[in-house]
C-alpha cells in the first residue's frame, strides 16, 4: 500500500493561510543570508539575561510558597501535577498589575495562559459564537489575532490605522458597516502603545472615546500592550486601567518584560456573564473552561519561574526593564537618527520616503516609493544585505504595499548604523528602477 | 453606566458544555467532603517525585547542549527566547521512541505540545475542515477529545465500546452511517491501551484489523495512550508502531510517565500533505502552523526538563516507570479483590454488580443496578464517604447511565480498602432504595 497521502486543499483552510506562507519566506531569506542586517525578527534582547537566574527564581517561589504555610507535599504537588486551569499565580499577578498599571482586579478575573497567544486565542473563542458575530481589529495589526481568528473560521474586520494611528471615529464607521449587513461587532482588538506592526500608540483623548463607544455600542475591546513596560519615558494609562464598565479585556504577556522562553501569559477578564437560570460568574471563568479543553493548564514550572521574578521585584513586572526599556529606548533613537542622516531634508519628500517615530517600543513604519513586496525583499536581502518585512504581511484586507517594517529590538548600535546605510542603498536603488 | 454584563447563551456553545458542569459538580462535591475516599481523579501518583530532581534535570539538558557545542550565548537563547514552534527537543522524542515503542520517524515528524491535549486539538483543526467531515471516536471517551472536537464547532459521532472494548466491525458500521448521511470520516480518536475511562484494552488483533480498515476506507487513527508505559506487564504494541501505511497519528503524553507539571506532549504526524502545487510536506507541518496561532511555542524550560529526564534514563521515558507501574499495577489487583470480597458470588449477579479486570491503567468500569448520576453521586458522599465518577459523563451521545468509573492512581492500600467497603455499603444501600 502507498503511504497516506492528504490534500492540503482538504485540510482546514487556516493552514493555507497566505501569512503564515510569507512567514516561511522571510524565515529562509533569514536563513539564506545571515551575514545580512536584519531588521526583522521581533526578538526581545536577551544580554541582561542569566542562565543561572532560572533555578533562583524557581526557588525563590518554592521558598514563598513555604513562607506561607505549603508543606514539602503540597510544594511537590504545585510542580508536579496539573495544578488548576486558571493558573497557580493569579494572585501574584493581579497584585502586579495593582502596582504597575493601576488596575484593580480579583485574582479569579485572572486565568494564566500559555503566552498571551493563547490568552487571545480563548478569548475569541468565547466571544465569536457564531457566523453574525464580528471581530474588528485595528489595522495593520499582529499577526496572532488575524491568525487566531482564522483558526476559527473568523475574517476580522479590518479597522485602517490613519498615519498617527487608530482613529475611533474610522471604528464607528465600521461599525456601522457590520451592523448594515446584519452582523453583530463582539470586540475590538487594538495594541495601544507602540503598536506592532506600526509602532503607533494611541492618545489619551482616543482611549476615553474608545470606551465611550464601546459602552455605547455594546462590544469588548481588547487590549494587548506587550511593549509598554519595555519602553523608556512616561506611559500612557492602559484602556483596562481607564475601564470603568469593564469594557476591556486585557491580554497581558510576560515574553517581553520577563522572558518569552516562560510562555506565560495572562488574561484579564472582569466582565460579568449570566446564565439563563440567573447565575453568575465572569468571563474569567468561562475563559477558564475553554482552556481546558485547548492546553489543560499553563506549566507549573513556568508560572513558578514567572512567580519568582515578580517576587524578586517587590510584586512588579516593571522593576525589571529599567535596562531593557533604556536599551530598547537607545536602539530607536539611534535608527532615527540615521534614517534622518541617510534621508536628508528636502531630498526625503522628492524621493517619497518617510516613517514615523514612536517613543518607545520594537517597530516603526517605513514608507517607500515602490512595492515592498517579496521580491523586493529578495533583492534586498541579495544585493545589499539587509532584511525588513514587507508591512502588507500585517493587513487582513490587503493594504501597505507600500510600506516596511522595521525592527529595532535585537541589534546592536553598530548593526544599526551599518543597516540604515545599507537599506538607504536599496532604497535609492529601488526607487530609480522603479522610475 | 453598568458593567458590561454577557449573556451565556449568546457565548461560544463549548462553554455550555454539559461536561463542563458536571466536572464542575465533581469537583464541589470533592471539595465539600475532604474526608471522603476519592475514587474519582486521575491524578498520577506523587510519592517517588523530588522536587529537587527539577533542578538537576533542565541542568542536565543545558550541560547536554554545551557537550553538543552550544556556546553560552545559544544555552541562553535556549531557555530565554521563543524557540522553535515545533519544538526543541524533537530529536530526543524520536530517539525515545524508537527505544520505548518500536517506532521509527524523524525528528521533523514530531510536533512538541503543550501537553497531550494540545497535541489532540492542533490535529482536530488540521483533519476537520468543514461540516462534512466526520470525527468518529471509541465510546466512552475521555473528555479531552470531545471538549477539543466542540471548541471547533463538531459533534464527534460516538463508536459504542462492546463489554472488552472497541470492536472494528462497530467502528464499520459507523462509517458506513456516516457515508450514507453525506459526510467524510477524517478520523477515529480511540486510546487503546487500558482506556479513559473504561479501562478497556483493543486486542493485537484488533489493532491490525484497525489499521486495514483505515487504510481501506481512507481515514486516519488518532491513537492517545497515556497510560502504556505506567502499566505493568507486556505491551502490546502501540498503534502507530504497526502503522505501515502512515494511517496513524500517535498523541504522546508525558503527564503519567515524566511529570503532569511539565505540561509536554508531543504529535507524531508523518502523514505526507501535497499542496496544489505539487509540493510535499508532512501533517506535522501543517500542525507546526496552527500551533504558532494557539500556543507559539512550548515552554523552553518545560522542555529542558523532559529532556533531561530523557538523557538521565538513556533516552528512555520507560526508564522512569518500574516504580509508578508497580505502584499502579499494585492498586488496581487491591481493588479488585477487594471488590470481590466484598461482592461474593453468586449474590453479585442477583445484585446486578459486575466490573471489567484491567491489567494496568488508572481506571475500571463497575456497573451498579440504578442510575448512577449526580444525586446518587451526592447520597454516596454525604452518606457513605466515598466519591467516583458518573460514567455517563463520558458517552457524548448517552449511555452509562449505571456505570460508574473508579480510578484507582492516587489511593493507599489502606483508603482502598476502606475505600470499597464504602463503597459495597453505598451499592446495597441504593439497590435496596431503588427496589
Amino acid at each position: 500500500m502507498a503511504p497516506a497521502t492528504l490534500r492540503k486543499a482538504e485540510l482546514h483552510a487556516s493552514v493555507g493561510d497566505p501569512v503564515l506562507d510569507t512567514m516561511n519566506f522571510l524565515n529562509e531569506i533569514t536563513h539564506r543570508y545571515p551575514r545580512a542586517v536584519s531588521f526583522a525578527p521581533g526578538r526581545p534582547y536577551d544580554g541582561f539575561f542569566d542562565v543561572e537566574d532560572i533555578f533562583r527564581h524557581v526557588r525563590r517561589y518554592l521558598d514563598h510558597l513555604a513562607e506561607r504555610g505549603a508543606t514539602p507535599a503540597e510544594i511537590r504537588d504545585t510542580l508536579f501535577q496539573y495544578g488548576p486551569t486558571g493558573g497557580q499565580i493569579r494572585e501574584l499577578i493581579a497584585a502586579s498589575l495593582r502596582e504597575d498599571e493601576d488596575t484593580d482586579v480579583r485574582p479569579g478575573a485572572v486565568v494564566v495562559t500559555v503566552g498571551c497567544q493563547e490568552a487571545i486565542f480563548l478569548t475569541l473563542r468565547a466571544l465569536l459564537a457564531g457566523p453574525q458575530d464580528a471581530l474588528l481589529v485595528s489595522s495593520p495589526c499582529y499577526v496572532g489575532i488575524t491568525g487566531a481568528a482564522r483558526l476559527l473560521g473568523v475574517e476580522p474586520t479590518a479597522v485602517p490605522e490613519g498615519r498617527d494611528g487608530f482613529r475611533c471615529a474610522d471604528l464607528e464607521a465600521a461599525l456601522a458597516a457590520e451592523k448594515a449587513r446584519g452582523r453583530r461587532p463582539r470586540a475590538f482588538y487594538v495594541v495601544p502603545d507602540h503598536s506592532n506592526p506600526s509602532g503607533a500608540t494611541m492618545s489619551t483623548a482616543e482611549r476615553h472615546a474608545l470606551l465611550d463607544l464601546a459602552d455605547r455600542e455594546d462590544f469588548l475591546v481588547l487590549e494587548d500592550s506587550p511593549y509598554r513596560l519595555v519602553s523608556p519615558g512616561r506611559r500612557l494609562p492602559t484602556l483596562k486601567s481607564l475601564d470603568r464598565d469593564r469594557r476591556v479585556v486585557h491580554l497581558g504577556s510576560y515574553s517581553k518584560t520577563l522572558f518569552p522562553g516562560a510562555r506565560v501569559g495572562f488574561a484579564v477578564a472582569d466582565q460579568i456573564v449570566v446564565a439563563e437560570d440567573g447565575r453568575q460568574g465572569l468571563l474569567a471563568d468561562e475563559l477558564v473552561k475553554i482552556k481546558s479543553m485547548v492546553t489543560v493548564n499553563t506549566s507549573p514550572l513556568s508560572q513558578a519561574a514567572v512567580a519568582g521574578m515578580l517576587l524578586a521585584a517587590d510584586g512588579r513586572a516593571s522593576e525589571w526593564n529599567t535596562e531593557t526599556a533604556a536599551y530598547y529606548g537607545e536602539a530607536m533613537r539611534a535608527t532615527l537618527k540615521r534614517l534622518d542622516e541617510c534621508f536628508p531634508q528636502p531630498g526625503r519628500e522628492a524621493l517619497g520616503v518617510r516613517w514615523n517615530e514612536p517613543a518607545g517600543g520594537f517597530f516603526l513604519t517605513l514608507d517607500v516609493p515602490f512595492p515592498a513586496d517579496n521580491a523586493a525583499l529578495a533583492r534586498s536581502a541579495e544585493d545589499h544585505g539587509v532584511i525588513w518585512t514587507p508591512m502588507s504581511y500585517f493587513y487582513p484586507q490587503g493594504g501597505g504595499e507600500h510600506s516596511i517594517r522595521l525592527s529595532v529590538s535585537y541589534l546592536t548600535q553598530a548593526d544599526i548604523t551599518e543597516g540604515i546605510a545599507r537599506l538607504a542603498r536599496f532604497i535609492t536603488a529601488e526607487a530609480a528602477r522603479s522610475r
